[in-house]
């Protein structure tokens, strides 16, 4: 199945469970529809839950445990995909900054691959044939008819064939969906190193989920910093061990220059310009690589349960 | 959909899966339903995941888990819920102490909220306009008709409609359902302190699984220190911090004058009369309350392992 | 429902999930069919949870969960059972080494309770009247129709209900589906110590997943090592206590003469004769039984993370 209807099987699931899952189904004049995960519904676990799924056309099965206890007993969200090119790459990967006017969102989710655009949609050969453009925004405010045909011109598709999920920073949906980019992160990672994606079978990960903040700077600070100081993947390759021997290093956040403090310190530092952040910051704090062509596996990073305190907050 | 219908709807698939999950039905003479999840079967854990979950009017979802090592290597229940309120406080909270000549049972299930008699009921608004009443009894025998039309007549249905499910607690499903009560005690508890509970927009918990207790005295002891020192539940809520401050420290069990050793040696000193034992001890070991409003997070309480190993015996 | 046709039910669904689990299909000219989880496929996670499934008749649950990080950050396989005798005894122990020719592999599922010729089977007073024969089979390479035919008429069925679902050790389901037996070698080593198992309710156990080997020694070995050294065991049973008292420390895999190191190195020292390997060494690291005619519990053995970091391999 085409990546777009994938999701838009489990959009219509969303919208069949819309009760209990705490979301609201809005059609727009010109026929496109907005999901909204979290900004004028409370949503929650499932619609968190769902929204991951969603966002990774449901080639990825998202799941809720305790965390170990060293790390703190927070939930944790848990992400298994045995397509983790197609999950993460071609459609939860957060590679298509929406802007029209004075509306601004991190959009991901399958639509990217509609639209076709980006370096490393190309450079993976990703297209999809879908007549639907499933995407999720990850933003304060419902988008209207205009972000919906920006979307539908860009994506090659009729208005009424968009769908966006939407979940603030600050929702418990809108957290989850981003814990749950464990995976994504290390194979975001992995591209900007020169690995050949599509030598990965399978991946797992794992991130804490950390309480939603108010504060913009704050929220995508406890968001990243779920993964870079808490998260774990292990993904499964076929790969020379001499190549992992040689990139595994440079893989989990540790690797970079940023490392070490709450993200929200850093991008403080930087005077909030995300340009000026070391981009392979972005990465989980440890990572297990299998190498079923040898047989070897590799462990690189460690946790920082240090710096996850310091950054969740005040906690008493 | 009304708490009573769907938990029947749930009751009904626990008919359909009767042999897998060894559940047993009855139809008694005057057409109410006695489904015996432990009773007069070996029920388990499939038996106990579903009873918890008609318990909670299918408002969450219960799963099984590996619990943290320096808890000790026990299975943990897990509980999630998006509706706190209705899956805790109108249907799983045991408020209804039915009891006809020589049958007593505590009972739970969203029974009560056709009933509606409980003080937490009314103070909550909660109402339920289903015809039918499904109701868990934590009980070592199956309730005949008498019972069953007491339920009926309470509650204001036809006998017909009334469906109990029934688990000792000795059993492997009545343990199972006892212990998936994690958020619902912090629930109960906030409400005792005054907490506005419609402000708690969901609910996660975990607890370890005890091994069920013969006797009856050890048997609610367990189950209660599973919670009392190896819960953990965190609330996502919109509230006040300050508010929190001050009541956060008065949620969990230590906050209890009867804290510290496992609950059958407190029962025992008050030579087993409910009504001396702190109400205030029935909370988790340990509470984390994320703050939506404010983006602060607060933890209280602390694990203890010590007394779970000395309430759980032997184990050599 | 017969075990065979319990299992057969969920075969169809992974023909109607192939492409997500990345299962392949093959109907050979006899009518047999052989479903490669992968052999020729990569398969993956849910390839690995559903033929273990499959391998224990659908009786049993099978989930990923995070390890303990005392064991090490490992993905956990856990397995939960409210019909541990025919999930695990009259299914998933891999008790039929099918052989012909130069072919051989490890047999486990169903199909064994329909040829019914392993002394356990005959203990357990196993039979089963399905007119399919579904099994596993841990191997590198697909069976022929010869091993279908062979196959059908041990087990008295026509070669058009054989269903043989096939996977390396080397590969991740294979991992997964052997690593999903820590209660079977928990079951078999008391079956061997001349418990009942029927007298066995429910059990639930977990195992760190290990990555993959090439080499045959070392897969057998890491597979092995996982449940030795890092498994644990849950079992609700009905006995006497001092029965488990006598045979509760003859369980767990150290109380046998080749515990402590990795398996490979002890089946090395035995120039790879089978034969010579206490059998005894066959059970998980850590066993708790817990005695519902008593209400005690017991707890023997222990994890061995040291011997699970040598055997898993290199990790840097």
């Amino acid at each position: 199945m085409q990546l777009n209807d994938q999701a838009f099987a489990l959009c219509k699931s969303a919208i069949g469970h819309a009760s209990a899952w705490r979301i609201v189904e809005h059609r727009l004049a010109n026929g496109a529809t907005v999901l909204d995960f979290g900004v004028q519904t409370p949503g929650g676990i499932l619609a968190g839950q769902n929204l991951a799924r969603i966002c990774m056309s449901d080639r990825a099965k998202i799941t809720i445990h305790p965390a170990d206890y060293s790390l703190g007993p927070w939930a944790l969200v848990q992400v298994t995909t045995d397509d983790p090119v197609h999950a993460c790459m071609a459609s939860q990967y957060a590679g298509w900054p929406v802007a029209k006017d004075k509306f601004f969102a991190m959009g991901s989710g399958p639509m990217r691959a509609k639209r076709g655009k980006e370096h490393v949609l190309k450079s993976l050969n990703i297209s999809d044939s879908s007549e639907r453009a499933v995407g999720v925004l990850e933003c304060d405010r419902l988008p209207d008819e205009s972000i919906c045909e920006l979307i539908a011109s860009e994506c090659g598709v009729d208005v009424r064939g968009v769908v966006l999920c939407v979940a603030p920073t600050r929702s418990i949906a809108g957290t989850i969906q981003v814990v749950a980019r464990s995976v994504e992160t290390s194979m975001h990672k992995l591209f900007e190193l020169g690995f050949d994606l599509h030598s990965i079978v399978s991946g797992y990960g794992t991130a804490p989920l950390p309480p939603p903040a108010i504060e913009f700077v704050q929220g995508i600070g406890r968001t990243n910093d779920a993964i870079l100081y808490g998260g774990h993947v292990t993904l499964w390759v076929h790969a020379e061990d001499d190549q992992i021997r040689e990139l595994g290093p440079k893989v989990p956040s540790n690797a970079s220059r940023d490392y070490g403090v709450p993200f929200a310190q850093t991008f403080k530092r930087y005077e909030y310009d995300f340009y000026k952040v070391d981009p392979g910051l972005f990465s989980p704090a440890m990572i297990t690589i299998v190498n079923l062509k040898s047989g070897s596996s590799f462990r690189f990073g460690s946790f920082r349960p240090d710096v996850l305190s310091e950054s969740f907050g005040e906690l008493t």
